[in-house]
């Protein structure tokens, strides 16, 4: 939306100044009190800005909980533009990618509050955007280039083993006990991968593949 | 706790019914409104109990739903029990029980309503029991079974293989759309098993292992 006005573009940045500290308010309260605790009274509190500004820019409390599910938790898979580099094999940059999203979902408050967000989605009324289908979608394209550069076992099917592989490590994200936390998530994580890859890898070695990609991933 | 009074036996009984039916009432709401949504109105409406008969036996809404998740969700590796019989084989024991569990997990009101009260477990003030422990112990003891019979592949170490292995099924549930619903789900448990017992089996056959535990799991 252009602004045409003599200093619109210092309109435009203040305006989305405003709309992030908001999503940043609304995301760290969903994330302590859930949807259901959290009111437009707690997020004008929290920001600093009223509650007109509030509906001004999202309309409605629903509008604001589907926009910090959407920044992240339904976004990850462009983390996945970070391993266009040829050089790395597909397998190792999906498990590269793994460790990364489990950070993320640790340590970042927009992307935990939106995996809240969608754990409490039958409370909200409006369709919570499921990540799934877009991160089923990149983990397929991994499982394909490894095929076609013979790194993938014969028999494994790109697309419903990426199904599979999106839905375990869910349930490894949401079982892990939140005072566990990245720690053990990581532990999991690198348990999880010592198994599966031996059915994945056409040389099962899942170690040293581990290895080299959590190397790619700082703590 | 013993009735030491002319008709004991029937007033046991009737609480026991009364206390049945308060489950059952509370469990299909809380499945289709959550808990947040349920209030011990609704619960006396659908039940056709006074709400002092629900503190009564209940002492209140939190108490129910912790009833609720205890009933079956928290429960089910008693399951288990059904494959004491020593000629079936641990893994095929395992696969099977999965299939099993997922059926409930679809079909039955109590179990779904536990599961949706645990995805909920923030909103609830108590401390929501996690299945997850005794469900892995269970798997444990099986993985540890197949070890002895000389059917777990080298180097699978059964105790975190559990965690793993309970961690990726309650994502495949979680994340299976409820209207997708149970064929899918065994669908994509399939698939699972496809991929993971080619690691976990010492003398791998997955597709006949899955064959003959599903057949042992009528539809």
């Amino acid at each position: 939306m252009a602004h045409i006005i003599e200093g619109g573009t210092y309109v435009q940045d203040r305006a989305r100044a405003t709309r992030r500290s908001l999503l940043e308010a609304a995301a760290q309260l969903f994330l302590e009190q859930g949807y259901v605790g959290t009111s437009i009274n707690d997020i004008s509190g929290r920001s600093g800005k009223t509650s007109g500004a509030i509906y001004f820019h999202y309309s409605s409390k629903e509008k604001l909980a589907l926009a910090v599910v959407r920044e992240q938790f339904a976004a990850w898979p462009q983390l996945a533009g970070h391993y266009a580099a040829p050089e790395v094999p597909p397998l190792e940059k999906l498990v590269t990618l793994s460790f990364e999203v489990a950070r993320a979902l640790r340590e970042d408050v927009i992307a935990r509050a939106g995996a809240r967000l969608w754990a409490e989605r039958h409370s909200i009324d409006a369709a919570v955007p499921a990540p799934f289908a877009a991160w089923t979608a990149a983990v397929t394209r991994l499982l394909a280039d490894a095929r076609v550069k013979g790194e993938l076992a014969e028999g494994v099917e790109p697309s419903s083993t990426a199904t599979t592989l999106v839905c375990a490590f869910f349930g490894l994200y949401s079982l892990t006990d939140e005072v566990a936390g990245e720690r053990v998530l990581a532990a999991r994580l690198h348990q999880w991968w010592l198994l599966v890859l031996h059915a994945l890898q056409a040389r099962p070695d899942p170690a040293a593949l581990i290895a080299r990609a959590r190397a790619r991933c700082p703590e």
